[in-house]
């Protein structure tokens, strides 16, 4: 298996775009990871492209074959991916398999979604094909009121963390205010989060990340090119793991913590050979809050039920030990659903660069992105190493 | 690179389910498949699977959790793949390469849709996300529309076949009537198809492929477990090619070809080492008569122009010299567009293992399968040799 890297990396501002398409998406942050790779177009060999629903949200699905001819890359294959939430990461890890074992040698990677155009009953029905529609979604159940079941479950086990959440909200604005690309540009206090309208308890509005449209996208090559042609710091992925749960919550064995994740966390830790405190900094899953805590349990920086203690103790801030989330996250910077994954991965290789500006972390040699879909049923962890 | 062999096959009857669900549907051909390859369903480590508009159907996204919640899989990975009708395609080409470079040991692979509970309105708009929204679809351009401009275009350069289109038809019911999983089981007369109505002129009624409910799985694994454990014939994919094309029909250089089944034909058959004449039979997307005509000259087996010859003169007939869509094609069979591809590999493995009853073809030791989404936006054709 070869080594592969990242070497180029492009996307839109994150925001409310009523005027553009996906067309117009895919062009923008496609042509800024192509140029930024400094290769020419024609050697790109394949396109994966995770998107979640532009089928409802925008009567558009085929969307690998709109990246090829929005980009003119002539009559290269393309394949679209979907895995709910993890839909941007799926796409990676798919271009990255084909890198890794000599089907092509550079392929370009992304993700989009459109959502802010339809109105919210729209964009949370949309949203709620992620789970069960027979056995979940047709019964009422959101997504606010699944992670809300999770969190009432997990004050149960350990202890109510209401405060701890509202703190990792609080790090999310502060960190996207130092994010040109952010959707949210303001810091929140603790006192307006608590007294924000309560969505699903104990979800309070600034508990749920955004509804965002966006698109980013990656150029990956096989590791000995990238060496001739990156003009940054080569970026190598030294760790990729991908497992999967049931699609349904009633059916996990556990709703505090998610298998896949633990399972997606040992296979990229194994592969990179490295244990969570090798973990520079990282991109977590933070639909809400409380999944952020959940996650860093999962992937090992915190034990389980510990992972609160860890947000109040300012260990996860920007300037604590092991910083999650420095973008903003998918609470603060936001989420674009099928382009989530690939936006956390920008990121980390951003870092890795050392180009994150104002935002800039100290030591950023290897970084890690974790992104999961539905609740838990979908999930990948990838593991990057700045040369 | 390893071998890759088929193992296990399923499908359910393809035609219209008002009762049943995805679910069902998966959890029927998916366990047919798994029975069918003998090995133990903990053995399968990955599923990839095709869905193209469950999300606007049925709101169901997230289908690859889904698989692995209604087969009992565990904590595995999964993926759905989209490329409009090639969705299933693509699921198996992903699958083949995670099993070629040795990512996977044994894998399941399949494709599910769920259509006919929608009325025609809905139908038509889902499946027209295929194509490009903005410029396409919101205009008011149908599936059969696109497919009557190539029809008429194809009139144009070479000659009107609008009565070999007809004789397609024929011969596709026909060989339906002999395929129990059929979801047409009549035949039909030349009289019959030139009077009924007109869709797009030129295409008629019975030019257009069907609106189906169905699935069908495979089981994927290396060629040297393959050997062990597969209790029929062994079945290797010996060739995969996989190309794209602009999105739009008006940016395509030529609409009477298409440029990327052409590419991922020359990618297969070189892998293969084979040639159009190798080949003993073959399924060919037919989403349209006139698509099977094009799709027979751009696989090589006749010149462009010359298609309809060949259906005239009976070559393509189930007793003709290269047999088409023995097991009644997406016109007769029926197209469940996201396990369509996978339903067309259904066909060859049991046509070269030489289960296919009253339609059993003579010699079946090479068998091929074209799959294309869209106006040939995307286009994949793999061929399989029998041991």
């Amino acid at each position: 298996m070869r080594t592969v890297s990242v070497i180029g990396i492009g996307e839109t501002k994150m925001g409310k775009y009523p005027n553009l398409s996906i067309r117009d998406m895919i062009k923008e942050a496609g042509n800024k990871a192509i140029t930024d790779s400094f290769i020419d177009r024609k050697e790109i060999q394949a396109v994966y492209v995770g998107n979640f629903n532009g089928a409802y949200f925008s009567n558009q699905s085929h969307i690998g074959a709109m990246v090829s001819e929005v980009l003119d890359l002539g009559n290269i294959p393309t394949i679209r991916t979907e895995g709910a939430c993890a839909s941007g990461s799926l796409a990676f890890r798919q271009g990255l398999i084909a890198v890794m074992c000599g089907i092509y040698d550079i392929v370009l990677v992304g993700g989009v979604e459109m959502m802010t155009h339809q109105p919210t009953e729209v964009v949370t029905t949309g949203i709620a094909s992620a789970m069960d529609y027979e056995l979940e979604a047709m019964q009422g159940l959101t997504f606010p009121a699944n992670f809300a079941m999770i969190a009432n479950r997990y004050f149960y086990e350990y202890r109510n963390v209401k405060k701890e959440m509202a703190i990792c909200a609080i790090n999310a604005h502060k960190n996207a205010c130092l994010n040109p690309d952010a959707q949210m540009q303001k810091e929140v206090t603790l006192e307006k989060i608590l007294a924000s309208d309560m969505i699903a308890d104990p979800l309070c509005l600034y508990d749920c990340s955004l509804v965002t449209d966006g698109a980013a996208f990656l150029v990956l090559a096989a590791g000995d090119i990238a060496e001739k042609v990156c003009r940054h710091r080569v970026v190598d992925i030294v760790g990729s793991g991908h497992a999967g749960d049931n699609l349904t919550l009633y059916t996990k064995k556990t709703i505090t913590s998610f298998a896949a994740t633990r399972a997606a966390s040992e296979q990229a830790y194994s592969q990179a050979k490295l244990t969570p405190v090798d973990i520079d900094f990282a991109e977590v899953h933070d639909c809400f809050t409380i999944t952020q805590i959940i996650n860093t349990e999962d992937l090992g920086f915190f034990k389980h039920g510990k992972g609160a203690d860890a947000v109040a103790e300012g260990v996860t801030a920007i300037d604590g030990k092991i910083p999650i989330n420095v973008s903003g996250g998918l609470k603060a910077k936001g989420h674009p659903i099928g382009a989530t994954g690939i936006s956390q991965i920008y990121e980390v290789v951003t870092q890795l660069r050392r180009d994150a500006g104002m935002r800039q972390l100290g030591k950023t040699d290897i970084g890690l992105a974790h992104n999961i879909g539905g609740t838990g049923g979908t999930a990948l962890v990838h593991i990057f190493r700045g040369r």
